[in-house]
């Protein structure tokens, strides 16, 4: 097992009615700030719930939070949130609304260019605290220090993460979800099993504790993940995958292990160039890369074909290419496409995508550098 | 799943050489008590590293905190501590030294009695800071709100619990166990065991995530556990046994599932009566508890034998019997009787352990509160 310093101090409030414990989370006197996205909040009442439990305390509401969010919103909320004096941030919504939120949090207390923070590697040493009341599991934001925010005016998409931006509290409601498209629900599951295939599935660290519970993590995804298609509103389900989505990115399984991300940086690029959704480029370079690194990552490929995928017989290789294909045949069976083409793109803008990867430095990816530009075309050819 | 606040915001510092690293957490200009038990980490050069660390900031030292700390030692650590103006607090040791510590951290902040926190309910709003360097993996105690403390002039001993005592960091390197004797070394592997077990081995709760969490930190100490005993300078084989216990008692377990906590609760009064350490009480008390009460347990037993123990032919009574077997022996392996007799007790002062279970109130232990007087009385008689 690495060293590593583990920090993961937001408080859950996990559960049915838990919107409501908010009131004894946010110090009394304070001038809130609500920051949310599109309307659907104010139409299944999550925002009524935010309301009453703030009571006085909410001085502020900023809506409009896009996906993918922008600089230049999160600008306007930084304006509104001086004007109105905020000392406390409450975000209502999904990762890109906590990660927005955290993005606003650290601009309010900024001395300088904001921009800084995500260009410049400003340093965030304070910034005003914030809750989170997820709606939408998946992006694990709700319980970590980092954010991804876009700026559509330069075409940038950047990363910044901070101890200060970690969420004080995340209330994770399952039933707030049971209105979800399917569209999204499936992408969430997705983004959590990569998230936690790219801490798991890497080489052997004798870190028994974290592939245990990568494994674990992976297992109930595959489970419950199916089921929500089937049932919407089945709490029990909706509640297993809010709580993997969570654990799958607060810190436990990365702690003391190598880590890979290739697939989440070819992901970005293909969003980037062909507009897919952050999940769905996910699941279709992921098989492609695991075919493409099955040699370094024999050992974990096994681990993982017969922990996960039940796969004890047959030759080494014939185990390793069933648990690709059983990681394949899931996505599919959540509803997302794995290839390029399943999205009617059958000539994938190949240079495009590579020079944004070169332009990024991203030419020496995954946990031991190897992913270079000739493999991510490789697996770029290999997923159309 | 049950609805939980889950909050374990301790900072891990986990790994070879972090002593050094508690110069970055300990606030600069902070004066530091630190507080240890016996004489080993003078020995093996931990107290060095700790006092290298802190520098200037380490104005006192408290020694002698002994196993189940009692409260007359800790309020002389109080007074030292007051003494000396101390505003931060460094518990050097395993668990009845952070417990200790967290005792003092709290009493030195308490206005009014510092009993009365033990005994009447006390309510503890505030705390000094601690932190934890964990010398012995068993506890937990390093990375939750909790203590128990002894209190041997007039018999008692009491648990008090405060967010306010939660350390602020823990220092875990598994090379400062290399020293250990083999019974704290088993004594550790044993207590990690049975308090995953106290969260797990219940009724199904449908909590996916929690149950597989348990399963792996299960499988690892049974991996793990005997390797210690013939290499005790195993690294790795000791990280993964630090790792699983802390993991085992941070609250991730527990939340959102029902708990049984009846095998410590009977194995306290063992302690108290015939004065065997805490961890082989319980080693002797749990296959016995599993067995009495094996119909109420029966779907999570069946789980556990199969997921622990891989036992997937024949009855399912055969399998239940297996699993119970399977975790006798194992406690054997490490060297832990799992019978009064194994330590000499073939006749047991049953009335007086059943006797201060009723003083206390302990009727109607378990997940259910079905462990009435006369089934504690059967567990014991069984586990003669």
């Amino acid at each position: 097992m690495n060293n590593f310093n583990l920090y993961a101090p937001t408080r859950i409030l996990f559960g049915k009615g838990q919107i409501a414990a908010i009131s004894q989370h946010v110090p009394a006197g304070a001038r809130v700030m609500v920051t949310y996205g599109g309307g659907s909040i104010l139409r299944n009442g999550v925002l009524d719930q935010v309301r009453q439990a703030l009571g006085e305390r909410l001085v502020a509401e900023f809506g409009g939070i896009e996906p993918n969010p922008d600089y230049a919103t999160l600008m306007r909320a930084v304006e509104t949130g001086r004007a109105q004096h905020v000392d406390f941030l409450l975000a209502v919504g999904g990762g890109s609304v906590a990660d927005g939120s955290k993005f606003i949090a650290a601009a309010l207390h900024y001395r300088g260019e904001p921009w800084d923070i995500l260009s410049a590697g400003g340093k965030v040493e304070s910034a005003v605290p914030l809750g989170v009341v997820l709606t939408l599991a998946a992006t694990g934001s709700e319980m970590n220090a980092g954010a991804v925010i876009s700026r559509r005016e330069t075409g940038d998409k950047l990363f910044f993460s901070s101890e200060a931006v970690l969420p004080r509290f995340a209330v994770l409601d399952p039933s707030t979800m049971f209105s979800l498209p399917q569209r999204q629900t499936a992408n969430g599951v997705v983004d959590a099993f990569v998230h936690t295939i790219e801490q798991y599935l890497t080489y052997p660290a004798n870190a028994k504790v974290q592939d245990r519970m990568a494994e674990g993590l992976l297992l109930t995804l595959v489970e419950e993940g199916p089921r929500l298609l089937a049932a919407p509103e089945d709490y029990e389900a909706r509640a297993n995958v809010m709580w993997a989505a969570t654990m799958a990115l607060n810190g436990y399984l990365g702690a003391g292990v190598p880590q890979d991300w290739s697939t989440h940086m070819l992901g970005h690029e293909i969003t980037a160039v062909h507009g897919l959704d952050h999940a769905q480029t996910l699941a279709i370079v992921l098989p492609a890369m695991l075919a493409a690194r099955r040699a370094p990552k024999r050992a974990k490929l096994l681990q993982y074909a017969e922990r996960v995928w039940g796969l004890r017989e047959g030759s080494e290789d014939a185990r390793i290419d069933a648990a690709i294909d059983a990681t394949r045949a899931f996505f599919e069976r959540m509803g997302v496409p794995t290839r390029l083409s399943g999205h009617g793109i059958r000539e994938p803008r190949l240079e495009a995508i590579l020079g944004k990867l070169e332009a990024h430095g991203m030419t020496a990816l995954g946990e031991r550098d190897e992913v270079t530009l000739d493999v991510s075309r490789a697996v770029l050819e290999a997923a159309v």
